[in-house]
């Protein structure tokens, strides 16, 4: 019998007849014939409520505590999805992450699975029933709450996917699936029927929200297949899954831009060894995260040094900065909020030379500037003037002749 | 050292506020020496806005999918608690039901606890945490999770107070403690200092909603002092313990009304055996739960046979009574909504002959007619008409002596 684990966000159970909406989903995959594991998030806006509480009591709240809070919000959810299925008729049974042998290590709020004891779920799958578990949430082996930080839910499905050697694990989200491009941008964007784990990532790390990256990752090292579709239409979404699986691999399969990304560069850098790890020691030091690094040679002697970081993190990254140019005789420091990032994703790449061209072009074309460089195997990402990103996405979308034939049509689910 | 559990109820930690305010207390009880255990219910109207959530999703929900979804109240509050007492600079860390070794029977919405394996918090509190418990739920031993039904909490506090061998248990609540009479009817009710396990049954069957019955029986069974008192001040409230430690038997320590009483009657019911029998059976079967019953010789061959019930199971109790009454041959039904019960309870009743007199003559000297009469060793139960009911407990009062000098003046704390 073919095992499926289907994760449902926070949107897709945010209320009452949402949760009967997914419960009739969930019954047809069973009287389709196959077994059926749910991973559930806890509903809407459970969880910013539980924090706003939380913040009215301390603003330091001790992370052990604030697990045992959190837990809450997806053991809810899952009582509430069970009931659902009773009356569509569906045996089902709900189990917090706890009873779900999720074995965490003992780390609150961003802890990871170490191991799933997939004893009990199993045997409720063998009796018929449909088991809903608890997303986001495990347990340490002295019984201890524990919750596995952002995307938690995403990667609970993937973990158990796994332990339960599942033929798919299908995450619900409130979108139709990956496209080539921000659909709001390029209205011509297509859906990609499938992409690969890297693919994947690159384009999660880029902006483009659909899955959390841990989750990808979890999935690429035990090669579970996901299948990312939108809870609120029928359509077949797309298939995330190994490079050699997929059934063609075009040089570029999505284009993802950036907008939280702020410039700095030290400027006149003196060109001697260690340099640059002060620098960026002491900004992980701040933790700021910094994404783009580019060094570039300004004379015999002197490095201009520049790199982004996210919009938010931009004043501290600044005082940073400014702080080790003094201390290192830098000729000055500037900063650029007026930025973006815009970048290709393809497992192709490799194989299509000329793709980088391809893009520098069409961009020059449109007459962008482009800023910064950053490649690695399968992405080419390049910093640009903020205004042009939007037309800058759009070029390079039709140069790689990326559009659909037709604009998307989601077809909606009774 | 002296250990005391401590059990605040929904009211009592209604918002954070609420909670900072139940932190001070219990901090102030950690720093005057004590090892504390902290019991506590869910947060205001928790569990009734969970309850309208499950109502949105199914009219009969399954009872462990109930439990589920109703042991997050309580998982809150213990997580904000254990916060608010860090906030004190107090060591604090809470307990679900299942970290706390409550093990309950398998069954759902009213489990009986069979044992608590206490390991877990005696060493927590050896290493001198305040532990903070969710009251009103347990586990079976397969690790199902369970809820205890109304009163649950209080029925948590005594269980963990009796296992750990406390010596006190102190449940807080919105009012100071037991009185002689309600004060709302008698301005000069007395706080009774202390109250025996048997007085305190009657009166909370009786509807004096202080504490559920099912925590007096468990603290009577293993001897665990209660002291019942208001989280809103510092008054000393009232303990009840055995009553062979009581200081002095009053042949009256308190005087209770119910007001959420009927009578039904089945008129001239023939004399023969089983008729009463088919009667109590149908209300039963029906669900109907049954208060006093009197049966009276009507003449040679005919009976007439009275019964109260709650308020609302009235219309319900009728019909089935119109139903046997006509199968048996009664002559006929009656019923009445325009009454009320006042009881008297006391320990020393027993060693005090012509208490019930007494109660009689008070209510005849006020001209209040008795409509039915039920005793136990400590209680004498009258059914009068309900709008003389609250003349009738200031008269049994006052004929008692029951008043205190002065008005009770509840101290407020800081």
């Amino acid at each position: 019998m073919t095992l499926i684990v289907q994760k449902y966000g926070g949107t897709s159970v945010g209320n009452a007849d949402r949760i009967k909406h997914v419960a009739e989903r969930i019954a047809q995959t069973k009287r389709d014939g196959n077994d059926v594991v749910v991973v559930v998030s806890a509903m809407g806006h459970t969880t910013d409520r539980l924090i706003d509480l939380m913040g009215e009591i301390t603003p330091e709240p001790d992370l052990r505590e604030a697990d045992m809070l959190l837990a809450t919000g997806e053991q809810v959810s899952i009582a509430l999805v069970a009931m659902a299925l009773h009356c569509q008729g569906i045996k089902a049974v709900s189990l917090m992450g706890a009873q779900a042998g999720i074995m965490t290590e003992k780390k609150h709020a961003k802890a990871q699975i170490l191991d799933i004891h997939t004893e009990r779920v199993r045997g409720l799958l063998d009796q018929g029933y449909v088991v809903v578990v608890a997303g986001f949430q495990g347990i340490t082996e002295d019984q201890e709450i524990t919750t596995l930080g952002r995307g938690g839910s995403d990667t609970t499905a993937v973990a158990l996917a796994a332990a339960l050697k599942a033929d798919m694990c299908e995450i619900y989200t409130d979108v139709p699936g990956v496209f080539t491009a921000d659909p709001r941008t390029v209205p011509t964007a297509k859906l990609l029927p499938e992409i690969s784990y890297d693919e994947m990532l690159e384009l999660a790390s880029l902006g483009a929200q659909v899955l959390h990256p841990r989750s990808v990752e979890y999935a690429k090292k035990y090669g579970i297949f996901i299948r990312v579709r939108s809870s609120f239409d029928a359509g077949p979404g797309t298939v995330v899954k190994g490079v050699e699986l997929l059934e063609n691999q075009k040089p570029v399969s999505g284009i993802a831009a950036d907008l939280n990304q702020v410039k700095l560069a030290l400027l006149e850098v003196p060109d001697k060894p260690g340099i640059a790890a002060k620098l960026f020691t002491a900004l992980a030091e701040e933790g700021i995260n910094v994404d783009m690094i580019i060094q570039s040679v300004r004379g015999e002697f002197a490095n201009d040094i520049a790199f982004t970081v996210g919009r938010n993190e931009m004043a501290r990254a600044l005082a940073v900065t400014e702080k080790v140019g003094a201390e290192i005789g830098a000729s000055g420091v500037i900063h650029d909020a007026d930025v973006a990032k815009v970048s290709i994703v393809g497992a192709g790449m490799i194989n299509h030379p000329g793709t980088a061209a391809t893009m520098f072009t069409a961009l020059a074309d449109a007459s962008i500037n482009i800023q910064m460089i950053s490649t690695s195997e399968i992405k080419i990402s390049c910093v640009i003037s903020r205004k042009q990103v939007q037309e800058a996405v759009r070029m390079i979308h039709e140069r790689f002749e990326l559009s659909s034939e037709e604009v998307p049509v989601f077809v909606p689910c009774d």
